[in-house]
């Protein structure tokens, strides 16, 4: 067995930051969990003040729960998935944060659930929720999809979905698109009558436009068919963007994010047929990281 | 001919205020214009104490035209054809606002707008600018369509073609779309590589997308299907309208805004023929407005 260069009382972190919240996990030179912390939205392309906040919160606390305090943070490797570092500027601006950590690496936080998901090795992830994206790493091919943004990316996402049925309101309301049920659910999702709909998604965020996804499944689901389009449309996305990312030979494919058992109903069978579970939690991916480049990087 | 029961000493202002900026016009008993004035934004729906603060300095311009100061906006009494005020309670705040005129009336800047394509009388608008609407009005029959705002409304305007281009961009960056020469004049437009569009776009605001708009009219000149198909699809939304208006029989119909010279090349051929050009300035439908309102008021 090779001899690890990492000393053994070395403490790794993996932190994955995402639109809404931010989670740390905390192990010893034995990879023992001895912390966990949470920190609130960890988006660094939506805001970089806010995203270093939390790290620094979900951190801390991970490291109180093991009995240390934040000045510890000296003492700790960290690999940080994170939300919006595709970017490339915003990638850069995270790299040069003076960091207070011992070592830090970074990566997407859709790098680090693909890892996580296939429990420290190679695959793909395809991540349906708030947005949508796709991660594929097979040798030394990676592909990355998506995680463009809403509203101009994101496709079969919950914020996409949300926005479609929209429209289709919108359009229905003045008589120019089809009778939909989404009229009368999306107004009661919004507490909203009629036009008062726009008032309500005045200045809404990516959240906002996805917390209005279940209708459309719940319009679909009962056969509404400007519902069902807008599913079917997302679905064969979410279906195209599988193919493209196991034309790199991935040995595995997960599923991620809150809509995705439900977008499951609408994409292609053979698609489905070939997904796997997901191993671990995307913090776990960032932590395997950080082990694995440390470990490089002091060799 | 019938007495008029309005001082000939009244003063009259109309006031266009849109996204973009805020139009005065000033004329005296005689109609006789003395004073033009321009503020900045003033759409209420986005910011209500912008739109405000522009009507105040759109107005005292006018009046400083004219010779005469801020002070003497209660000789005045004035129109207010504003954007955003066909939300319910966008109406309401601009209406219980404590205004320094005379009197004041207040109408959305389509409705003002049609009234003055028409020259004080009935008809129909077609809006294709930054935005998209439609207004009729015909005896006692009233016709507002779209108007929704941006991302979920506005089809066919400038920002919604904005958004279809960098939705193809973005599928095609990841070979999930079809080829398109947008690729390279949206990447101009933002002077971006790549992914770098996403940051250009961070934020971006409903101008910022309808500033792509050329770039799409380019490409289809120039036979890219993308851009072809994006505005076949906005130009046959703003047929449709054009077929709804024209159902409670206004006289007359005309089409306004940036890009409605533009869109009328991808329009069906029996719409356009049967619009007539605009006969005058949106500013000055308030002023009709305001005048007519105000002698009813007082007779």
């Amino acid at each position: 067995m090779e001899k690890s260069p990492v000393p053994g009382d070395t403490l790794f972190m993996g932190v994955d930051g995402g639109g809404t919240k931010c989670r740390a996990v905390l192990v010893d030179g034995q990879k023992n969990v001895i912390g966990l912390g949470e920190g609130g939205a960890c988006n660094a392309y939506q805001s970089f003040d806010k995203a270093i906040d939390s790290i620094l919160v979900a951190s801390e606390k991970a490291l109180m729960e093991a009995g240390l305090k934040a000045g510890d943070r000296d003492k700790v490797v960290v690999g940080m998935g994170l939300a919006g570092v595709n970017i490339p500027d915003v990638y850069t601006r995270v790299w040069n944060w003076q960091h207070p950590f011992k070592a830090r690496f970074l990566m997407t936080d859709l790098h680090a659930a693909c890892v996580a998901a296939h429990g420290g090795s190679e695959g793909a992830v395809i991540v349906a929720g708030t947005g949508s994206c796709g991660f594929a790493q097979a040798g030394d091919r990676v592909l990355k999809l998506g995680a463009h943004g809403f509203p101009f990316g994101d496709k079969g996402s919950g914020a996409w979905i949300g926005l479609q049925a929209l429209q289709a309101v919108l359009l229905n309301f003045d008589d120019l698109g089809k009778p939909t049920m989404l009229t009368e659910l999306i107004a009661t999702a919004l507490k909203a009558d009629g036009l008062d709909i726009i008032e309500r998604m005045h200045n809404a965020r990516t959240g906002d436009y996805a917390s209005l996804a279940p209708a459309v499944f719940t319009a679909a689901e009962a056969g509404d068919p400007v519902a069902i389009a807008i599913l079917r449309e997302g679905a064969d996305y979410l279906s195209d963007l599988a193919d493209r990312l196991w034309s790199i030979n991935p040995p595995r494919m997960s599923m991620l994010g809150g809509i995705s058992h439900k977008m499951k109903d609408w994409m292609r069978n053979d698609i489905i047929e070939r997904m796997s579970p997901a191993l671990q939690q995307p913090e776990h991916g960032a932590l395997f990281y950080a082990m694995q480049e440390y470990a490089q990087s002091i060799a």
